[in-house]
């Protein structure tokens, strides 16, 4: 292990952490300033951080906050060795000559109370087996699709993940959109998970400062962006049906998740924390 | 294909129809006969039927009921042709020389609204291909695994499962037990689903009309098992934290049933119908 190759490992990993902090700050702020109709009902949600260790190496923190805003939000981060059983080896790049890997990332997914706000995903990793990459990605689920409700929500995300990757050599928007799209779809519906976002893997245009400055720059993006579209419709009075339709529609979520998210595979298979990883299911669903 | 062999296939087909009309009756019978707290505020469950088409042939009729004992019940069956896609043949018996196949079944999932009577899911089946076989179970699951609560049901369950394998030789039931121990199982969670039953698939002993008892036995079993466990506990008062028990409990029916379950694999990667697939999935699941 070269010793550039260890500062990459420590600064991608401190970059995480930072950014997790600084998520968690901004959601736990928009908890402060809600003003909705039940805002007298309940105090403010809180971030609450849960460390766990990983069996082949390092390990992570779970933090989880169920909020009045945020009915149940998870921002994981972390830091992972291990060998890879051989059945992966194949299928993940660098591992021809050996199993080892590291992995380090930010995972979070929220799910809102509010029908209004749509439910979002965020996820930036860096991995290094005998090649070094990374990936990750966004997107966002509106819990009415098939209403105009957040038309402006989801062209201010495509908007602002477009201008974050059109300022990055190593990303391709174009790209990347189309695989969100294709990525988060469910065949056996025939329906898109919700309105896509960006999805990459396996980002290693050969400049490696400039792939993570591109990682960094999806999370400055995406820290700014979703505080901004939350506080938007947080605080308009919901109607029961809306509610219904929210809850539904997570039903898809979960089956995304469990039937085809690579990442949650790859947790459960390889030893993952199982909370953690499945922090990511929504706190109430209805399969009506 | 043989007279011999058609007549096998309408036998068991009618078979499967005819329990289902059993079977539903006997939970509507339930729904006229609760009388719990709450019963003057919902008038009994009816089941509706839903018939469907298969893309390959044939099709199903999926009968659901949502009532004040049966918060969510789903019977299906169906009888089905088509060819396996090529990755399907080196795993199903039979289809050396063609991908053929002709299957029919009933297939069963009742979630219950009181905590105190446990989830049950039963299935038999018949499969044709190059060869001819039978498969099914039946599993039960409390919702306050941690509890003796239902532990006489437990035990009533299990001892109507052996006396049913015990009269009928192609049945093995200390096998099919731990089949059922070993399929009904989270593996990422280290957690069984729920209480066990039995277990079984490619039962072809060579005596085609003792294997078609079984299946008929198993299905008679079930029709005087499960109504007699029902009516047990139905009427019982419950408290807030075994229903909030049960929502949990049920979020792993779901883990289990996306992650592993291989009916609903199998029914979602040969164009199953949807809903007839996911209607094992419980009406309300929370992840806390």
């Amino acid at each position: 292990m070269s010793p550039l190759e260890e500062r990459r490992k420590s600064a991608a990993s401190a970059w995480f952490n930072a950014l997790r902090d600084r998520i968690c700050a901004a959601f736990e702020a928009i908890e402060d300033d809600y003003a909705g109709p039940d805002a007298a009902d309940a105090a403010p949600g809180r971030f609450s951080r849960r460390a766990w260790d990983h069996a082949g190496g390092g390990g992570g923190v779970s933090a989880v906050m169920r909020g009045r805003v945020f009915e149940k939000v998870g921002v994981n981060v972390s830091t992972v060795s291990g060998t890879f059983p051989d059945d992966f080896r194949g299928r993940v790049p660098g591992t021809d000559e050996s199993g080892a890997y590291w992995a380090s990332g930010i995972s979070l997914v929220a799910h809102m109370r509010s029908p209004r706000v749509p439910a979002v995903h965020m996820n930036t990793r860096h991995i290094v087996t005998g090649e070094a990459w990374f990936g990750g990605g966004a997107d966002l689920t509106p819990s009415l699709p098939d209403t105009d409700l957040n038309a402006a929500e989801v062209a201010d995300f495509h908007a602002a993940l477009k201008a974050c990757c059109d300022a990055h050599a190593p990303a391709d928007y174009p790209r990347f959109k189309k695989w969100a799209d294709d990525y988060f779809y469910l065949p056996h519906r025939g329906e898109a998970r919700g309105a896509g976002g960006i999805f990459y893997d396996n980002l290693a245009s050969g400049d490696w400062e400039a792939d993570f400055a591109f990682t960094r720059a999806l999370g400055e993006t995406f820290l700014e962006l979703f505080p901004r579209l939350a506080r938007r419709r947080m605080n308009e009075p919901f109607a029961a049906e809306e509610r219904a339709a929210q809850l539904v529609r997570r039903g898809r979520y979960v089956e995304f998740n469990l039937l085809y998210d690579r990442g949650t595979q790859f947790g459960l298979q390889t030893g993952g924390d199982v909370e953690a990883i499945l922090m990511s299911l929504p706190p109430v669903v209805h399969w009506p």
